[in-house]
């Protein structure tokens, strides 16, 4: 038993190799390895301010702190097999280096409020990263608003074309929903930046640590109120994958977009040769694959929640090993949501819009019509009944409506007089819209005036 | 063809009564029938204010709306098997009672702002009535801390005894995980308190609906900034969903550790009748089958959240018949979040706590001999260490820590004095807790004084 | 405490009204009225053959459950609030009807192992629908693909054109996957047909109970080999859900395909008036809204998949209350997958295939043109190389394969020949396919010969 | 443009670095490259057999392809950064190992069915090895259960004391659950078997590849019916997902259980030092980590289930990028399961019961009570209330039933006589039982002989 095992006193036999691989979460906690070692370091200047160590040792503590925080970032710390988990790897480091003095860094601290520790600083830092890729894809999507200010395009419903939208209007719905993303995000750091330290296994901890310094120093906002409730929950990783799992939902709902824009059938848009792939067997094909991958790893995103909601609703208070299960799924959901933003943002800021094939079938004014006959005085249902029919005669005709006669128009209502074909008109269907949000070029400008103000962007007069 | 179908205009044939069934949501939509009505009376209001209907026919609307909303609420609305959803029952009742004014109403507007304002409506009280109810169980969590505070149980973590802990101190973990619910659930309001009335289908309207007057009627904090957004996104659904299912978690639980204490091995608590059942077989069994509902019905709270977030994540934009699907999942999470929650308040407030049987061995003051080593001086791992050989000792001895003799704790350590029996003590180890947030009753009170602050409680002083 | 509660002995006070509601799952097991009674026939007989009742007695039973099944099939059985479950509903109203002799049927019966009974007994039949509705969709399919065997369509990879294939061969995939979806189902099904009747509560009873001719009595083919497992295990309804998961992912992903098909860019299918509906606001409106509400009901069925195995893993062995949350999530899935796949039918059977509309670039025939120079002996790989660079080239020209002269073919490879226009050739392309399981014309109809023996069809030699 | 892109003549311009990371698999499915050889090397044999390659060209393509497996098995096999998955990567290698000739090995062939058949085969070979780890578990089940033939526990519903059951009851009741999984497993491996290679991108291909020849060298049982089936669906996947997370359902209960069983309170066994942790802090602590973290592992597989469900349900027909996100959670949920099957061995194994530990009360003889009177002619449901009453009356006086003098007992039933007090015995009470499938001894032992001769174990007579 000649192993690192700092809590091996108490047992005589040696843990199983089998368990040993089992329990290790070296392997993906050694991601934390810096916020473990700056946690460490203000430990041990709270341990030197309860006068539990002495100046002189606290030095000593964080100068090798800080050597194998070089050792890490150089790649020159080597993992030894024993290794449960990172805590338990920079201290075997550490009392390698400074001998005794490094037996007192873990006085009155437990596991417990180290890794939770650790893991809120090291999701603080990732959410704001998170925040600012969500930033440069809403300055794209203006971006691009602001160019295709003049670009109509079919609004879809059910995929079937609807009413005519500009294409910027569709581009800034995303801006408003990534908005909301936002917030959902700066909401969940302020249930993480609280710290959790000091609360010891879970009882806290008969040291006069001074929770308050530790705080100031690791620059949490608050301290945790009570300590089970610090070590045993984990309902801000939960809430930080949901509120991921929606960004996935959203980015997933444009990609599937874009994929059938691209399509030869739409043709609406082509994605860059940067941003999609071939086919090993097919010559002709390129493929949105950046886009479906998009689409596709919103699954896994889905399945880290799932994951995590599971482990932690099935264990009683308060710590258990299944809060070990905590790391992957917060991980593997922080690379896939940045990775996924960051392709986003290169795909539609490569991609070609083919303006000129863009289609519809004026069919998609009919809402126009009706609405010519509601202006006139016909009950709303009613107009819309007639434009129906109007409708179904067009399609069997297989004729569109500015190709109706103005007396086939009188034969299915009175009300209808020339100026009906000033109606059936794409741009003045947009613009014709009068409410707030709606689709009109005046209220997609203020928008994107609106929207650049909120990102403190400079309005240059779009 | 003689059935109410408002856009039956452009069919040439019936739908079928297999798809009818299928594409029928009036089964659970109906219970939105009070939000449709009030979404329709200000709608009525601000026709008229765009001057598209006039007082009278303004007057006639309302004044049916309200007719109708009474017919509900006596139970004596008759659901026709073609009414399609609650929108649509409300609209052709509505004509029927006031002729073709009534086909006036939907001017303007489409199902798709339709539908989700009335769900916006819904949620927003249906949140405010989950936050009374977790501040009502938050009050009862206090009231039990306080009554508690004498009361020592072992803290358990991997369901081994670790530390001694004041009940109150463990139930006290509790309300600030319900705080963080109900911040989540505000966070979540805000996001909700959003008017989309007024984007139409997807694009807007070209009638001056005044969308500010309408979320002044509807006491609507803001209105959406893009018709796109407004119909097609369920984000704040889904939100609401995933803090739903983290309050699922926390109940869950502490829902578990009550059901452990109320074995027979442990039996700590009994459940009261009111809160139990029994068995159609086995006539001595008490079960707390209300703690086990809630166990098991968290697990529905996940499925909706998956249900919601895989049904939205599937469909391109705008707005697709699956968001149909969001209504289920959301009724029903509120339905059992709002029930788990009562019955909770149920359990732990009759629920009577066996305070003699709550029992310890004394090896859950091993960290007070720690403590008490590195006090004198030794590094804690060494103290941990040498703590661990004599609790491995006194195992193999069968006998407990305050039997062991001095002289045998001298050669586990020098440093061992006649005054380490007076650590070996449930009482002191609790108050030697130093740290904030700490299971010490200084500490334990100060938090009980915070939270009655928080939920503006008067102090009594405890 | 005058209401029926048959485990009342042991308990002084009353349920509280609350939990009543909240314990109380007479709402949704009452579905099991047929199969509860069917079950406690069997267990007359089994008490009769067991002497603990005489002939007369189990007469008296027998013919009050079958009074007590006519009243539920009439709709006349008066459910009272204080029923908690189907099973009591049943017994109170058999001791109400016949007396004392009613309360023996329960000797040796726990509602541990009359509930999962129930369950499976209702389970048997519900495959067995559902297995014959899957051979009702196959057959459809098999109608289609014979009638549509000359209709060519571009197959997709990536929503890109990739390869010309049979419509058929499209639809024929889709049979291989339901084969697999009902083998899947009938494997359930073996191990849903298992007896746990007799296994009381969790231990067996002390009466004699003959659990064979139980088996025999309720058409199980085996019996559990274990009391415990019998009682406490729930794996044939997550295993039946998941199926039914993976059934649905096969529905979401074809009616997905024809959502997009029938998008006005697409064209390729008209969904019938019969399967389609309308909008409120846009008349030009028919939206697939039947498919759409497959491809959204897949997300519930995975919903109510998490909802159980989350259940099921919480709990310690064996019964808990946790359990009784099986069955919701059952009852919906079998009521959402039986009238999908109805719907499918329906919506496939009546749509309209636009034969004319279906449109492709010739660039489709891009693998012809590589295996055309590998015929001549190129490497594959290099051919690739060439087509794509012949791609690339007509692309930018915007011209077909068959518009770029043999000239500047040859400048791509000197191995084209004239003859590299018989390959440009849509029908060809097909047709040259050799292995087993392709789509030329040949190899569907040798798929569609076997589909009709797997279904005992007759072949009318297509 | 030099790195080696298969599908690059097409394409002008690079694909960006971050698309590159994006769209990369070779991280995670390098760990194919044995099946993907297999793979290739039966195609090269194919490509023979339909004379596209000579044997010269044969023998110099399976040479290569054997030295590159050997690379890859001494870790000598560089992956390259621009290798975007394991088949260009070993593609890539050929080509520069063997020249020209190894541009034709991808004749025909479409990674859409290489990935799927590597998938294919390698899953074949770890639901082989998870069959042989669950019989691993079942034996040493069978093992415990011989051992413990005569140690008895209290069976729990509820958490509450039941019934007495025989230890090895409940340790074989594992057993029937497991056999169950194993079956699932079974009918997945055949859903498995099924080659898909030479269905090509989807449509087949123009070679004669002679698809029986390749499942016969592949070890194939049949080959698949249609292109577009085989190279776009992964049902079998989710099958396999599906199953493991019943598994773990499984695994997740018992460990809870053992868990419980070995908190102080219950002390019922002691978990191994081997496959125990202790405290960083708690000197006393000895944790059982291993079944907390099957307990929490299980989630991760529901978890990955999840991703699987939704990756595929998102996209239409017929291959997708999206479906590249099978193999994470196929590999780690091959990887959780196997290993904590192995773990569960080891805890089972060397676990200590602590047999005089195990302590129940003598109202879990309540049904034999109830019984008793039963056979002495009172209605069951009677009977059970009289018991009830009895329980209740005993509990207030904390007195067990055997402490209930003779006279007391009438006064609840004349029915009572003396020998009442030879019921209330916990051996005799199992004995008593008399159902198939029930606890007594003679029935636990015919459940092992059963047990062994489906292991083929030989029966010692036990």
């Amino acid at each position: 038993m000649n192993k690192y095992k700092a809590w091996k006193g108490r047992f005589k036999k040696d843990t199983s190799p089998l368990m040993e691989e089992f329990n290790s979460s070296i392997k993906f906690d050694k991601r934390l390895y810096r916020e473990d070692i700056e946690g460490s370091i203000a430990y041990a200047d709270a341990l030197k301010a309860a006068k539990i160590i002495n100046q002189k040792e606290r030095n000593l503590i964080i100068k090798g702190l800080k050597e194998i925080l070089k050792e890490f970032e150089y790649g020159k710390f080597v993992i030894s097999q024993s290794d449960e988990d990172i805590h338990m790897a920079v201290e075997r480091r550490l009392i390698k280096k400074i001998g005794d003095t490094g037996k007192k860094l873990h006085t009155g601290r437990s596991r417990n409020d180290q890794v939770v520790t650790d893991t809120r600083l090291f999701l603080k830092k990732s959410i704001r990263k998170i925040l600012s890729e969500i930033t440069l894809l809403q300055k794209n999507i203006i971006k691009i608003s602001e160019r295709e200010i003049a670009t109509i395009i079919p609004g879809y419903t059910h995929l079937q074309q609807a009413q005519p939208v500009l294409l910027s209007h569709y581009f800034m719905s995303f801006f408003w929903g990534l908005r909301r993303d936002k917030n959902r995000l700066k909401n969940c750091l302020t249930r993480t930046d609280i710290l959790p330290l000091g609360s010891g296994a879970l009882a806290g901890t008969t040291f006069e640590i001074d929770r308050k310094l530790l705080a100031k120093l690791l620059k949490f906002s608050t301290i945790s109120e009570n300590s089970i409730d610090a070590v045993s929950d984990r309902d801000f990783i939960i809430e930080f994958l949901s509120a991921c799992g929606i960004i996935m939902t959203h980015l997933s709902r444009y990609a599937e977009d874009l994929i059938i824009w691209s399509s030869s059938e739409f043709d609406y848009i082509e994605i860059d040769d940067a941003f999609a792939t071939g086919s090993s067997m097919l010559p002709q094909k390129k493929n949105p694959d950046s886009l479906e991958l998009i689409r596709g790893k919103s699954a896994r995103v889905f399945g880290n929640l799932i994951t995590m909601m599971t482990a932690v609703k099935g264990l009683p208070l308060t710590y258990g090993k299944d809060l070990q299960e905590d790391k992957e799924p917060l991980f593997d959901t922080i690379d896939t949501v940045s990775l996924c933003i960051k392709i986003f943002v290169g795909v539609i800021n490569t991609m070609k819009i083919n303006h000129t094939k863009i289609k519809y079938n004026d069919y998609i004014l009919a809402t126009d019509l009706s609405d010519y006959l509601v202006k006139k005085g016909m009950p709303f249902r009613k107009s819309h009944e007639v434009v129906g029919k109007i409708i179904r005669y067009a399609d069997k005709q297989r004729i569109s409506l500015s190709e109706i006669p103005i007396e086939k128009y009188k034969t299915f209502s009175k009300t209808f007089e020339e100026n009906i074909y000033n109606v059936i008109d794409i741009k003045k269907s947009i613009e014709a819209k009068k409410t707030l949000g709606s689709t009109s070029t005046r209220s997609v400008k203020k928008q994107i005036t609106t929207a650049k103000k909120l990102l403190s962007l400079k309005n240059t007069g779009t």
